[in-house]
């Protein structure tokens, strides 16, 4: 049996090289290939995944696995090859069950939509789009035809993010979120508004991206197995255990773009550079989830980079660097980064505002995807919906239904991923307090090693190998929960604006 | 047949693709990777060379070319379609002819060899490469011995890069050559020296890129379709018929690395970049030999980036760039750019001195192939032959047989083609002086763009389409031949001596 353990890593290993290459096109077309080089990079792109497809649901796989399976059911269902041989199978499973027809008529529909979007965002015309999302919503129902086991439809798609995870499960999360979030941020939005217009103002790009090197080399990014690029949306790619590389956008005119998205995209990074060695060039290489991906950088921006404890440290330095900002006092600028205002654009929304956007487009979403709602219908829909969770009308649809690129590319059912990560990243901090007591002081004396060791150890070092469920429950004592979340929102907004 | 063709063609563009991929993993090793990732992306190079040559040798291939040989008989010989077949015929045959295990043994030989080169280099000890340099002579002994139907060992290396070359040619043209650039350096260093202390000093290096960039932009240089980095060796890449990228060396107190390098690299690019499009996602993307190659980098480094009218034009435009040379006058500048003197480092040689370094190298190579000199002999023999021909002994090995890294990457067979692409840059440079009379006076006014045309209609478009003499035949009207160099360099450096 050792053999066929063997032949299924090897086969493993070659499928991982082959999404590393990937991983590398994709990261230099957005970041350093000239405009010239999108038509060869696309069709280089669209062969490395046909090759790793092929490995993924190759004949060889389904006989190696039906060998594996009834081996792995003697382990110990906590071990590696446990685990490998259960995730591989389930990818295997789940790649059989779509029509090549399927994921082809997918990449053509993606390329033209994501065309059609951008100008229907441009234009704030939501009639350019709409046959285009028709298609897409179309095709994602196809999508969960092929999965008849679940639930709801729903599920199947969400799957996909968060292994495991079931519609109905989210809904409860979020219907014991939604009141308390909505309740919060009337009563912040009653009380006078705290002062930013300071982080409004020019400031030298060269001295924000050397900045932002200094935090995260202070958190501990290790710049001999990583780097950091610009593109014009940031993102964390692995090109290896080895090599992962983070991008960020620097505004000269604000600063948090480049400082709170590069401490964001670092906590990725963490993730995947913790992996423990024998996992790599495995398909439990990875994270447990896309929310279990997201807690992490949204534990290290928020929990870490917009806490009053982490300005301490960094403040005077930051006053050093940004002299124009030498008379704002700490707290003035602590408060400042940490504004509460109901915004129509999800990806600058604040931490207690943030879930509301995301809460949305679950809701059209599975709507959409149980034909309940029209789509022609949403942009009225999305805008009803922001009036009645935030208190705003977008003036267009640019501003409203048209912002986001994911429905574009076909990515309906993650969306949940965002909240659902904050809420981990929460549940996690809460038991860090716990474990590690004098945290609060580690990071005022500028100290990441015992918070970065313990994340390492609870959740990076497993990769995927868990599903998110099992994993949160095993280092917090309980699954996904909304409380956590709630009460440090209502702590620290509380405190920010006096409710 | 068509239908045979186009499944030929379809494996050659996914041929193509996976070497653009490895292209691309091979140029970010060399810019941009963090050191971490140096091991996985070892493993994704090889997991794609490998899928490449699966490709290029697979029973499929053997029965396309079978039934499509006959058929490519039948049409115009100098058909794309002909030379198609004809090409993937001949890298057929000769990848079919090599063991695996031969492969295999040489990437793990050149993987410690070039470690030990580098240490004996640093070290000035030859007894650290010995070992490996005989290993590799031996492995590219076996290499010649699968190919027995060549009349010399040699020309089983050399046709690897000068196909259809052979290696009594290139003797017979260095035989022609040696003696006279021998005398001319003779007349030349018994005259008084140029003066060239003043490119020897602080140069700004943010300056020195710009006006690289400025230079080849002006050449026609499109940054749409390329672009250019830094790394410790220049080099150029081909990503895609629309993806070329370049990179160069910046030395911060002396101007010729970046300035000589930028437009040697440039003329790579453009090769590549010149393309006839119907041949792209083939085999005939590329070029017909590496002696053409570097005939086209040697032709804007060196007969447009050192002539006379090229400075006219950019003078003026240096000087302002950097004010430090702003006394050195127009003609003691162009002087000192070309300053002749024999020295130790082949790759900062000067163009009189240059081919020596070559044609050096070639007789030791051949030497050792025919075992009639012993590895361990070789560093006396070097030494023994730069007296007789530079007249200087290196000081130490360092500077003398362990400059180079080629035979360290078990590159023995391509040196002489370094030689024979200044040849062709000069054979080349009197045909088109005759095609375009005031060649001189455009290249004065800064237009290059009648150049470029002409390079592209007579050299690039044809990519590998035919063999390298025979695309110097069709080009100058003779094969390639040392006459146009030799009434060259006499003319030139007579001048500037006052020989």
């Amino acid at each position: 049996m050792e053999e066929k353990i063997n032949r299924l890593k090897a086969i493993l290993a070659e499928i991982s090289d082959l999404n590393h290459a990937t991983a590398l096109l994709a990261w230099d077309m957005q970041t350093y290939m000239p405009p010239g080089g999108a038509e060869g990079c696309g069709n280089q792109l669209a062969l490395l995944e046909r090759l790793a497809h092929e490995r993924v649901t190759s004949p060889e796989m389904g006989i190696l696995l039906d060998e594996l399976k009834p081996y792995a059911a003697t382990l110990e269902p906590d071990s590696d090859e446990s685990r490998l041989v259960k995730v591989t199978g389930r990818n295997y499973d789940k790649a059989l069950r779509i029509p090549a027809r399927h994921i082809e008529e997918s990449a053509r529909l993606t390329a033209r939509a994501e065309q059609a979007w951008m100008e229907a965002r441009q234009k704030s015309d939501f009639s350019i789009f709409q046959p285009y999302l028709e298609r897409t919503v179309a095709l994602r129902q196809e999508y969960a035809s092929f999965f008849p086991g679940f639930d709801h439809p729903y599920d199947a798609l969400l799957d996909d993010f968060e292994p495991g995870m079931k519609t109905a499960d989210v809904k409860a999360i979020f219907e014991g979120l939604l009141p308390k979030q909505v309740e919060l941020i009337k009563a912040i939005t009653a009380k006078p508004q705290v002062e930013d217009a300071f982080l409004h103002q020019p400031f030298d790009v060269n001295r924000q991206w050397g900045f932002g090197e200094q935090v995260i080399s202070k958190f501990g990014f290790d710049w001999k197995r990583g780097r950091q690029d610009k593109s014009a949306h940031p993102f964390t790619v692995e090109i290896g255990l080895n090599d992962v590389r983070i991008t960020t956008r620097v505004d000269a005119n604000f600063l948090n773009s480049m400082l709170f998205g590069t401490m964001h995209e670092c906590g990725h990074a963490f993730y995947i550079l913790g992996l423990a060695p024998e996992l790599d060039h495995t398909n439990l290489q990875g994270s447990a989830s896309l929310a279990l991906d997201e807690s992490q950088s949204r534990l290290w921006e928020n929990l870490v980079g917009r806490s009053r404890p982490f300005w301490k440290h960094f403040y005077a330095r930051m006053q050093e660097t940004f002299p124009q900002i030498s008379t704002v006092p700490l707290e003035k600028f602590y408060k400042g980064i940490n504004k509460v205002t109901p915004s129509f654009i999800r990806v600058e929304a604040d931490e207690a505002t943030y879930n509301l956007h995301i809460m949305l487009r679950l809701e059209i979403e599975i709507a959409m995807l149980e034909g309940k709602v029209d789509v022609k219908d949403l942009p009225a829909l999305w805008n009803a919906k922001m009036q009645e969770t935030l208190g705003i009308t977008p003036p267009n649809d640019a501003q409203g239904v048209l912002q986001d690129i994911h429905w574009s590319q076909g990515s309906i059912g993650y969306f949940a991923t965002y909240a659902l990560g904050n809420l981990i990243s929460v549940q996690l901090w809460e038991k860090i307090n716990q474990d590690i007591p004098d945290l609060e002081g580690q990071i005022e004396a500028g100290k990441f090693g015992a918070l970065l060791s313990w994340l390492r150890e609870k959740i990076h070092r497993h990769g995927a190998k868990f599903e998110p469920q099992e994993l949160v429950q095993r280092v917090t004592g309980s699954r996904i929960d909304p409380g956590a979340y709630v009460r440090y929102l209502t702590k620290k907004f509380g405190e920010i604006y006096n409710l």
